[in-house]
Order: structure tokens, then sequence, then C-alpha cells
């Protein structure tokens, strides 16, 4: 950890004392940040992705613009189907789809594992540009859809209000849909590895779909991929954070996978968490997204709420429950983390900074 | 009691002792039956609302068709604030809509409580009306939504992904909030009071938005008011079910506050939920809707494995965790409420019927 300059974040996955709590956000590279929109309006989001140059200009855009502690690489999670030979297609008005989706147990079993330092490259390459660039300045965070998460897209083909046609394959042919998350598990780590090894400081698991799921369809389609890829990455002590939306239910299960951090939305009480999860991680989370619509004074009221119930001690990392919407002011943004900031160090035993 | 030649449904509600698991879906008469279809092709949804006879011929379908133990009387959440002036829109493509949505403590303030024996009659005529023609087969449930779901659609005027007008209401304007949340309060108390004078055996509220909320914001926006509701309703021993939807973080809270039967989507294990309630209620629920998709063999196998997740003895009362979906095929139905017919007398010390 010693290139860098502000470690706070690291220091708290691993649950080690902090002068404050540190703070990102989840899709904090994005369109409520006019910076942003002024790069994407020259080109399309995959071009964007695909281009080291425009993806780490993004990634940094909020450690300059808004204070954040972590960088996390401008990508997608769909870029491992699409690695795995599947179209892909992005359209603003519409969100993400495959125009060709997996429905029978022939069509699975002739996707190939992704190959990251072949197909993925361009991510890989963001990520050591994007280090090189931020010079140190925070950590910079790789992710990866997880298996059930990739899954659903692959399957369903886009957006779903029901997830019907992959719960229907999981009730009426489990074996085949065990079959890609298998492959999409190795996908996975393979690419989590590789960015890593790209110059990534830690890496994050979106378990986006997880939550739709009962608990014991949960455990068996979702949760026993997320623990295999965990027990089998090589990591060098590097964190892995999980986070699975919706998931209150099962949180007790998936603080035990090894995973150093699970990241939790505005549905847990984080009081109710760390007492469940017993310090066995770090937790991370977990304003309402929808907050930042409201003025910077309750935005810091409820900055606080959330500070003080994770309460006093290491191992928390202050984020948004999910996403920043697109259409949130950057100044309110800003509150948020300068709440953060100035509120944080009497958690840790610290005058205000 | 006496009218009924089944009443399994209100001895489960209460806890005592049934001979076999009752059975009903939620918009268990809807668009997924052909005999629902053939009537709303001649009209339009409201129309269908406000017609008794209509109303009363949709409600008892499911009754010959599906072979569920209870009916629930067809209407729409949407009716308390069509009865508080707000003007409402349906149509199929878009979901309901108020053109004009209260957006200010003016407003707010400017809306009156519900009368329902005035403004609800409709509603009221049909409830009489379907429990004559169903000459006592199975009991009647009424129903309301709860006041933070209304609300959110008072406030919000449409389906919303991130419900960001009333969560900034909440944060920046609460105290004009809790006003509205009271005027609903005492509208949804006096409709569920009359749909009982009217001839409902039972009363559901649907808290179909509390779960988006955090568990601290649900207890003082949407909780707080239900048990109101509850504590006040004059009801003479006939059950009241409250249904939050996403709440399985706070599930012990809502068995708390004085309800009969708590309903739990699927994202709660019953066993769990079971041993967190301890038999204060009864508990209704929870396949997911969308297993209906799945063959009958796999709906028998997930009806088992919920049958035995709840466990031996009485107070379950099997439910989907949600609205049955509008393209289910309706043997799929049939095949859910023919397992739970066939599986249940086993958890009750009974042979099968």
């Amino acid at each position: 950890m010693s290139h860098l300059l502000n470690d706070l974040f690291l220091r708290a996955c691993k649950r080690q004392h902090v002068e404050r709590t540190p703070v990102w956000m989840m899709r904090q590279a994005g369109r409520y940040l006019p910076e942003y929109r002024a790069v994407r309006s020259k080109t399309d989001f995959l071009t964007m992705v695909r281009t080291p140059e425009m993806a780490a200009e993004v990634t940094i855009q909020p450690v300059d613009l808004i204070g954040v502690d972590a960088a996390i690489i401008f990508s997608d999670i769909l870029v491992i189907p699409e690695a795995m030979g599947m179209d892909l297609v992005m359209e603003e008005s519409r969100g993400p789809r495959f125009p060709q989706p997996l429905r029978s147990s022939e069509q699975i079993d002739a996707v190939p594992v992704a190959d990251p330092e072949k197909d993925l490259r361009y991510v890989l390459n963001a990520i050591s540009l994007t280090r090189r660039l931020m010079g140190g300045r925070v950590p910079l965070i790789g992710f990866a859809g997880s298996p059930w998460t990739l899954a659903s897209y692959m399957i369903e083909g886009s957006g779903t209000r029901n997830f019907g046609v992959i719960k229907t394959m999981m009730l009426d042919e489990p074996d085949a849909l065990l079959r890609l998350l298998e492959k999409l598990s190795v996908s996975v780590r393979l690419f989590l590895e590789a960015q890593l090894a790209a110059g990534a400081d830690a890496v994050q698991i979106f378990d986006t779909w997880g939550g739709i799921l009962s608990p014991d369809h949960f455990k068996k389609f979702s949760l026993d991929f997320l623990a295999d890829i965990v027990a089998r990455m090589r990591r060098d002590g590097a964190p892995v954070i999980v986070f699975s939306k919706g998931a209150q239910g099962t949180l007790r299960d998936i603080a035990t996978i090894g995973a150093d951090v699970v990241g939790v939305d505005w549905m847990v009480d984080l009081a109710e968490a760390r007492e469940l999860v017993q310090d066995r991680v770090a937790l991370q989370g977990n304003l309402d997204p929808a907050f930042l619509y409201a003025n910077p004074d309750s935005i810091r009221r409820e900055v606080h709420s959330i500070l003080r119930k994770y309460g006093k001690g290491p191992g928390h990392i202050f984020n948004l429950g999910h996403g920043i919407l697109p259409d949130v002011p950057p100044d309110h943004a800003r509150a948020m983390v300068k709440a953060v900031k100035e509120l944080s160090p009497a958690m840790h035993g610290t005058a205000p900074l």
C-alpha cells in the first residue's frame, strides 16, 4: 500500500484504525457529472469503456471533483458476457440488451469461459493507465458482476421486472443454469485476478440481482458461486468487497464467505448488520441514493445518522446503498462527502480534520 | 363465521387448528384468467371496479375456476386517493397516474379525509353483492393500500423507480408528509371498517412500497400509521392482515402492531420468520410469483418446500409472495392450489383429503 497518499479506504477494508471514515460512491464516474457528460457527448458508452484514455479520465473525475477516497474503474458488468461471445447492445433509452439471449442447455454449453488477458485487455489497460495517472492519490477498485447477475442478463436478454425466464430455468433445468454459473465463476475470478495484476488495489463483486431470490435459492444459485470465487482468487491480500443488493435476509451468510467487506443497501440497519456479522467483515454503505435529491442540510443529517448507526471503531466504508442517480446535483454529492469527512473523525477518536 | 361452508382461511388467520393449509393468491381476480379478460374486454378497468355486478363476477371467478379458499374483492388501492378528490387516470400501457400530484404543503392541507360511505359506496355495494352471490362458499377479504403506499402514488403522481419526490419531501418537509399520512390513516381505517360492515370477513392492508425505506424511515413513515389503523379499527374480531413487501428487515416490528396475520414475500425464509414472530401472528405467503411460469412438477416441489419451511401446526395461509403475474397459465395456478390441498394435510396431522 506504500504507493498511496490516501489509504483510508484500504485500511477500513481490513478493519484497521483510520482517522476518519473513507467515502466513495457506486457509479461515481457517471452521468450526474457535467464533466462526464462532456466526454460522453463525443462518443457512445461502450467506446468510452473500451478506450483506456477515456475510461481513465472519467474514473478520475470524482476524485478531483467530489473528493472521494477511492476510484472505481469506469467499465460495465456486462463486459464479461461480451467476452464470452455474446453480442451486447447498449441503447440509452432501452438499457443494455443481448439480442440473442441464452435460452437452451445447448446454447449454454456452447458458451466459452472468458479469457480476460485477451478479450478484456482494454479494461486491464484502463486500470494500468488510471493507476499511473492517479499517482497514488487514492486506491483504485476493479470490479465484476456476480455469476447470478450476469446469468440473469444473459438468459433474460434485457431488463426484466419478473425474471421469469431465468427463474423458470432455475426450477425446470437447474443443471443447465448451474453449468452457466460455473463458467461465469471462472470468468469472474480470472477477470478480477487480472485487474489486480494490472494495478487495482481492491475488487468489488456486484450481485445486483441476488435480492430477487428466496434465501435458499440465493444460497444455491448466487452465494455458493461468490464463495467459490473468493476462496479461489489469488489476490495477495488485496481486499474483496461483495455487494448483494436486497440481501438483508442473508447478510450473515454473505459475511462468512471470506470477503473482507460486505456492501449493504439502505434497507439494512447498519447497527443490526454490524452485530450480525460480528466484526468478521467491514461494512460498506448505506445512504439511500434518492436522499441526494434532498437539500444539503438534510443530507448532512442522514449522513450523521448512518455514521452513528455503524458506531465507533473501524470497519465502516461510507457509500450509497446503490449507484448514484444520474440527475443528482453534484453539489449534493459533495455535501455528502463533506459531511462524512467532517462528522466521522468523532467515530474514530480523532478531532475533526 | 357460521355463514361459511369453508372457513379454513379465517381459522388459519386466528391460528386455530385447520385440516389443511388454506390458499389464495394476491391479485387472483386478474388478467391471467381468460374469463376475467372476457369481462375486461367489454369495458375499462375503473368501470369494472365501480360496477358491483362486474366486480362481484370477477371476484368469484378464481373461487370457481382455481379453487381458492378465500375471495378478495376486485378493486384497486387507488380508490382512496380518488375518494379524497384526486383525479385518477388508468392507462393499460402506462399504469395508473395522478396527473395533478401533491407537491406542496398547501396542496396536502387542501386534501380532505375520504368518506367511504359516500365516495366508496360502490366498493361496499360490490362487497355486499359478492357476499350474497357466494352463499358462504369461502370468506371474502376487503382491502386498502397503506398510508405510505398511497402517499407515494399521490406525491409521485405515477410509477417511479427511485421515489425521489416523496423521499425528498420526507427529508426536507417531514411535517407535511406526516400530515398527509395522518389523513390517509383515517381514510384507510374508515374504509376498512365500512368494508367489514358491508360484509367482508377479513381485511388486508397492502403496504406495497414499505420495502423501499430504511428500517428507521419505515417505522416512522409507514409502520406507525399501520399500527395506528390496526389499534383503532372497530372490527369485532375480524382478522386484519398486513402485507409490507420487502420488509424482511422489519418483520419482528410488523408482528407487534396487533394484526392477526403478516404477509411475507419470497425473500423471507418462512422458518426464520415463524421463529422471529414467535407465533404472535399467522404468516401468509410466500411462493415467488414467477415460479408459476415453471412446469407443474416444479411448482409442486416448491409448494412442498414452502409448506415444510413453515412446518407443522396452525397459522399458515398459503399465498404468493406478491400478486399473480398477468401471463401465468391458469393451469399453473391450479397446480399450485392442488399441491397445497394435497400436501398440506400432513402439516396438520390430517390424512390427505
